[in-house]
């Protein structure tokens, strides 16, 4: 089996690997019908995470189960099924409260740039689709790995309600899915920050009802402007920077939300200036699980349609030309067909 | 009229001071029924906030309103009133959302260690008892001018439920009426971490069914090892250290909630840490006036007894020695008598 391996900082490469199979009784293994490229992988793939060894990449997946240890019983071989990143029990207690991604046994999902995938704890993080999904749908199905419960973690942990002011900062995948979520939760406004021309369009197809392109202090102040000084009820922070946290936080209105979802890298913050913003902070790596079942039911139905963020499909062979134009912004996200 | 003046690191004093008046047409003086110590004025008291000029002090206060400006209407000369360290308008969008310590027209009201006070924008700062109180309501009313409400804010930004597990960061005064809250929002267990006796007993009459001695890691380890390793639902920071802080980060369960009162210093937070874990941080300067009428009436119907924290007592003129009582840790919290 050849799958996708990263060595170091823009190496890519498409090489032969070992062939995954059932380890652990509790393992099953899928024939994966697409993967694709996550933007917090950049940050390896530029150098910023530093990689020590080579190491089988990418964690986004959905496919046929191909095989289950003895110990799986709610999913079977034939079935077409979707987990996260972060394999988890679904039962411990900090499942139990909705935290599947801080699971006590959780386990990282790796090397799913691959034909071939073994998921650990299969029965706690794989969710089954009705039937065998029609191929106009992978797409969708596949963005609910990661990319589309992450935008819907942002927005939940955001406290988007109906009838308020949801404010997304990052127009990257996570942003964009972000803004669909928000709307999808019945905020009135929804303000997407993007300077770029092909993201706006889509936030505005996702549901934004404005858009900011200014940045920093600028966009702040536009932000306060359009809020009659106030500040969003909501803020989806979806970079994971110290500009875009800090833009985040200073956007919010006193006893606002900021849900962050962007991994942060270097960033730091001064509890006493948060704590004059009266600003309340929730996030984390997404509990993607939890989400699962509800979106599964709006992709099915079509109420959404997050497989639009794809704008560059290509074969799995070529993932490294993928990670380039994600890396160059020129693609907002890469799916990868096997 | 004579009243406390603090000059620099330690160096508070009696003397003689401007007799306050109306200045605004929103305005009220009052005549101050008893003040005291707060522990957030150490930080000044110790040098770690420095001090350029000198300085009337104290901001807490309760009292018979002696005068009104023009334009008040809700209070009038005669009525025991109580307010907040921060003057609101309680009208502005931050006031309505509750986050009255964040009002659009906020004022410090400063030089409550004295017999009369102004206070800025009295309609929207000042609530009256229903009558003029008996003597030994005094501390307790005195005790909803910012330590019981900011104790009840971290409460309530902890999210503390009936039947969940409540822990309290910190010792002091508002630690212990934090315990006090925590028991009212009706927790099943409320952790107060002590290694002091007189506070620990204090804490078990405000309600804590359990006392943790141990601090830092050693602390933490304990509170996971009495919640079956998952941690506390909420979690109540009336410290402001790092220490303190990361204390009350690390004991909270994944998705479960920090409320922090405590003014930090010197407190920075990796945000790549505290996303991992999934907790959610709110707090900031308690929005005591929200809780005002509703905290009137628990003492009224001597429901609470906040007034418990005074340890000590002494005649205004010996403000001195009460700032040196709490810096030393002999007294909790000085009520000083008029």
């Amino acid at each position: 089996m050849k799958g996708a391996v990263i060595y170091g900082a823009r190496d890519v490469r498409f090489e032969e690997r070992d062939t995954p199979r059932v380890i652990e009784p509790t393992d099953a293994v899928i024939r994966t019908a697409a993967t694709c490229i996550c933007g917090s992988d950049l940050w390896s793939y530029r150098g910023i995470n530093k990689i020590t060894a080579p190491t089988p990449f990418g964690h986004e997946y959905c496919g046929i189960v191909e095989e289950v240890g003895r110990a799986v019983s709610t999913v079977t071989p034939g079935q077409f099924v979707i987990g996260s990143f972060f394999a988890s029990d679904n039962s411990c207690p900090h499942c139990a409260a909705g935290y599947q991604s801080a699971c006590q046994h959780r386990e990282l999902v790796g090397g799913a740039q691959a034909p071939l995938l073994r998921v650990p704890l299969a029965d706690g993080t794989l969710v089954a689709t009705p039937e065998v999904p029609p191929p106009e749908l992978i797409p969708s199905l596949l963005a609910l790995s990661d990319v589309m419960g992450t935008g819907w973690f942002a927005a939940d942990a955001a406290n988007v309600k109906p009838g308020r002011t949801a404010l997304v900062v990052g127009d990257g995948a996570v942003g964009l899915l972000a803004v669909l979520s928000a709307k999808q939760m019945g905020a009135e406004r929804v303000i997407a920050m993007s300077g770029h021309p092909s993201r706006q369009k889509l936030a505005r197809d996702f549901g934004a009802t404005d858009i900011v392109a200014e940045r920093g202090d600028e966009g702040v102040a536009r932000i306060k402007e359009m809020t009659n000084g106030v500040g969003a009820d909501s803020v989806l922070e979806c970079v994971g920077t110290a500009d875009s946290m800090k833009q985040a936080i200073q956007a919010a209105r006193p006893g606002g939300y900021v849900g962050y979802v962007g991994v942060p890298h270097g960033v730091t913050l001064k509890a006493d200036e948060l704590f004059y913003t009266h600003v309340r902070l929730h996030g984390g790596p997404a509990p993607v699980r939890r989400y699962l079942p509800m979106l599964i039911e709006l992709v099915w139905n079509r109420k959404i349609d997050p497989g639009r963020v794809f704008d560059l499909t290509l074969p799995l062979e070529q993932v490294a030309e993928g990670y380039r134009a994600m890396d160059e912004r020129r693609a907002i996200k890469t799916l990868l067909r096997i």
